[in-house]
């Protein structure tokens, strides 16, 4: 069976398995606790980070976007990154987009301050990024509502990796009770579709020790 | 003419303007004052960042990534990527190890307290960024050479994107003089090898105004 070593509120590795479930691709969940730097596990990725997937034949992908392009390439049956170079640069634009800028801007702030201090014990929560991941949340929701007016999905006609991207990071934050929804119907609407996915099912049923997640988070009509 | 949007130092616009040297491709550069947020570049790019590289039917193509993967797509004759799915994974997994990793580690602390706050006027450098840099280099410094020890370039037999990426952040480096080359052989003899081809002449001929490079810089025998 194919493993994926993972974190459960890691939007890398929840980007995988949103792709991996809509290519309908069968795999295995293993959790990695990346900060013991486990020596077997630093063997498959010397980055020591998650996602890595192991194939059935033992080819190891470490690095998110390594394994979207791999998937792609290797099963294309379900294309998840559109047809021609101009819709893949789209795909692949918007996430970065989601990967790298709302990640810098919004993501990574709230999930270190809130969730990897408090579970590592690092210290307390910095209010001041908390504050401005907060604000900078709108910019990107607004962005989703802009181009779901234009679009269908995010970067076309089709669901792809522009909407598993943002929805690996949103759906992150909305366990931490962390979007402002209401003041978003555009991207709330986007939301709602993305969630009735069955690809969704098993994110929206993720459970953290001790921190369990806002009614709201698997409710598909929030 | 196919026109590239880009800063002399920033290793991303020189890992495409490497890219499209060694695929023969002609283009024009465009140096870009992203800090200016200029209204019809933003146009071009709405995350406000270089390189962009606008074909001549007009298709703008943002984020050093995405150009990576339609380069590659739309102009296959040389290919740096590798091939087939593991090469290229193999590729895409160390070029992403020199743009984030390297870069989180290294270059951007380097390049934002030696080069960007000295030319934007935006404090004095922090010394405790930078000793943590000068540190972290020698690491990847044995990583280069340990890659070298097993394979003619960093991802395989031939020159790719991954000797592509590390040139790309250590040439903007040794440019402020900060690359140890002389502690790392096995690294130096992979640099000056990169060095010699005709694609590192444009790079090797840059220079910033009142910032002139250290003497071995354009040296292909330093």
């Amino acid at each position: 069976m194919r493993i994926l070593y993972h974190l459960p509120l890691d939007p890398g590795c929840r980007k995988i398995r949103l792709m991996l479930a809509e290519k309908k691709l069968a795999f295995e969940l293993k959790a990695e606790q990346i900060w013991e730097r486990r020596e077997s596990f630093l063997r498959l990725n010397p980055a020591g980070e998650v996602p890595v997937l192991v194939e059935e034949d033992g080819t190891v992908l470490p690095d998110h976007q390594v394994i979207v392009e791999y998937l792609e390439e290797c099963y294309p049956e379900v294309p998840l990154l559109g047809h021609g170079p101009f819709e893949r640069a789209e795909s692949r634009r918007l996430a970065n987009w989601f990967d790298r800028k709302f990640a810098q801007e919004v993501s990574e702030l709230l999930l270190e301050e809130k969730l990897m201090k408090r579970y590592l014990g690092t210290g307390t929560p910095d209010s001041s990024a908390i504050r401005a991941a907060n604000s900078n949340i709108h910019h990107h929701l607004r962005y989703i509502a802009w181009l779901c007016d234009r679009r269908t999905w995010l970067s076309g006609d089709d669901f792809g990796l522009a909407d598993i991207a943002a929805a690996a990071h949103l759906s992150c934050l909305d366990y931490l009770g962390d979007v402002p929804w209401e003041q978003h119907e555009g991207a709330k609407d986007w939301y709602a579709r993305v969630k009735s996915r069955p690809s969704m099912r098993p994110l929206l049923a993720d459970l953290m020790p001790g921190s369990p997640p806002p009614k709201h988070y698997a409710d598909l009509d929030f």
